[in-house]
């Protein structure tokens, strides 16, 4: 074994369906969801002790594919760079463990999800969910994997959201947890920014109060909901260096075209997203974070005897999830006795720099999951 | 006469209409546009030597109705705080005019008026107007008025563009200049935001590629624009100062409808602007702006013999119109050896702090305007 790292290569999708009786999950809301799929992906081995498990919890677009290609893929999962032989989650030692939200749109139950009740899509049936509703489906995976105590959770953005509230839920059942570029709770900017996404879907006519399934989709709302975001994820300085000033053609065109590459750069991602993702998932995955809120001692409560490592990290540039929101993570595990370590990388990247600052992420997550493991 | 400020009064718009030959206005396009109405209000009085006139140039959304009260109406004119006897710009000593801008929709010649050639508004067949097309419009304006030398052009946001431009298409006619929380040239950050603006009005099927006037109008595409515009002119601190996570009911909602109270407030602006902003006219602006770009020489060329003084005012929570880029036209103008004071207010109001900071703006504004005016 060499410390080269490598691709986890060929993987495949797997899946649990579980709350099947007639109770379903019980939610936030006071609704219930069932029966309930979740799709996920594992890299690793499990050892016999089932020591080694990593949970990786995915952002707003992410999917249970983190790593490894799936067959005729060109491009790998979303978080390969970190995930795989002598990586940072380092598949050589550790089981991962990457599942889809519920909510989503690729493969977990979501609105674009089959209710068996009325044998139609659910639309804006489905239930509006909670990051505490996704954890909750989560630990059903967790279980069936046979797991008691998960060696680490670890995500960004959303996902990082998701490891919070695995220590606020099942603190018992989790050893280190790795916070990234994250909030105890959304914003007014933060929840005005997803507002205006979803006002964006919600305004396309072709949403039809999300009955839009087997017709014409909600592209043009969508799409402007990803380019607002993608703006979020850059930071005035990426976007500087990466398109400047630069015209697509010679000279202004004097019309309403794409003069500047920036604009082409935006309409591609929105076009791209749209033929990806569900506009219902959006709306619901958005309100979950808005109503995330993890603040004061909701984290961990006073009377709670729980010991769990903490490596919290954010990003210099980033300004949707701005450091003094993990400062304040990490201040609030310290109230609480925590073992919490707290990074800032120097990254220009904005929020998208959990995704792209690699050897940073690498060396910190490397260490602190070595250290956790030995003990 | 007391030091106290008052208001103006009652004040009347004026409109002057030129370029009617069948050359029209020359505009950056290589078109013309004629004839050209310019919609005005004037207070205060010119003196003999007409050497005591303030040019006042509006934001993306303002109009020529910038002090005083309309017959009927609660509201003041949008500068108000800054326009009016012993105020800022002080009515007692001198003459300020407002002009809305060619392209806008508030009685200036733009893409809502009737186009003489077919008797039907003009909608896209607007020509896409530039800044300096304003300036040079507004040109007209001062010929008009008979002055022969600015004592002093101001304004904000776009209207600091339009002060720049006068600086550089007109510098003999201007003896001060104030432009404030303003860039030399939209960075790419300011463009996708002003892209996306355009793409959630585009996205309406009500727009009509322009047409829609005497029909719906693509209301929900422009509320949505504005949406993402106030939360760029607000700052993050400020938005927590104001709404924090304070809900409008009880509990959440569990549904799509309106949660939180930044939700409530942006949803009251997008709507509220629907109904006096005119889409298209959102178009030809934000572009106007985007083309916008005076950096290096282009403002202070190297052969020109030229004395303006020059008082350059960022807002320190301005993330839109970061200071780095009031700094930088600063730097342009020292580097030319122009006579240039910069200053940061430190407010937390984000870009509307040129709205909002009253005092220390007063302050340093008439203090310049004096000394300028007493030579």
């Amino acid at each position: 074994m060499t410390n080269k790292t490598e691709s986890i290569g060929s993987v495949k999708q797997e899946y649990l369906t579980f709350a099947e009786g007639s109770e379903g999950l019980k939610l936030d809301s006071g609704l219930s969801l069932g029966p309930i799929t979740l799709s996920y992906e594992t890299y690793g081995e499990l050892n016999a002790e089932k020591s080694n498990a990593i949970l990786v919890e995915h952002a707003l677009s992410g999917d249970a594919h983190a790593a490894g290609f799936h067959e005729g893929d060109k491009d790998p999962g979303w978080w390969d760079v970190l995930i795989g032989p002598n990586k940072a989650l380092d598949t050589n030692k550790y089981f991962v463990i990457c599942p889809n939200v519920i909510g989503g749109c690729k493969g977990s139950t979501g609105p674009a999800s089959i209710n068996p009740k009325t044998n139609k899509h659910y639309g804006l049936d489905f239930p509006v969910i909670t990051i505490a509703d996704m954890v909750r489906a989560q630990k059903h995976l967790i279980d069936h994997l046979g797991i008691k105590k998960l060696l680490c959770v670890i995500g960004g953005s959303m996902g990082g959201m998701q490891v919070l509230q695995w220590v606020a839920t099942y603190p018992k059942h989790v050893q280190s947890a790795i916070p990234i570029a994250t909030t105890l709770k959304h914003s007014p900017q933060q929840i005005a920014f997803d507002e205006v996404g979803r006002q964006a879907v919600m305004a396309d006519p072709a949403w039809e109060e999300g009955n839009y399934y087997g017709k014409a989709k909600p592209e043009r709302g969508l799409a402007v909901a990803r380019m607002i975001g993608h703006i979020t994820y850059m930071s005035d300085k990426s976007m500087e260096e990466k398109f400047s000033r630069r015209l697509k053609a010679q000279d202004y065109s004097f019309k309403f075209s794409t003069d500047f590459e920036v604009e082409g750069y935006l309409r591609y991602r929105g076009d791209n997203f749209v033929r990806r993702f569900d506009a219902n998932s959006y709306l619901y995955l958005t309100k979950a974070m808005d109503y995330f809120d993890l603040s004061g001692s909701k984290l961990i409560p006073k009377d709670k005897d729980i010991d769990i490592r903490f490596l919290v990290i954010s990003f210099k540039s980033d300004w949707l999830y701005p450091s003094y929101q993990s400062q304040e993570i990490a201040r609030q595990l310290k109230l609480r006795g925590q073992d919490a370590t707290y990074c800032e990388i120097n990254s220009t990247y904005g929020h998208d720099a959990f995704l792209l600052e690699v050897e940073e992420e690498t060396h910190l997550i490397k260490h602190f999951i070595k250290k956790t493991f030995q003990g």
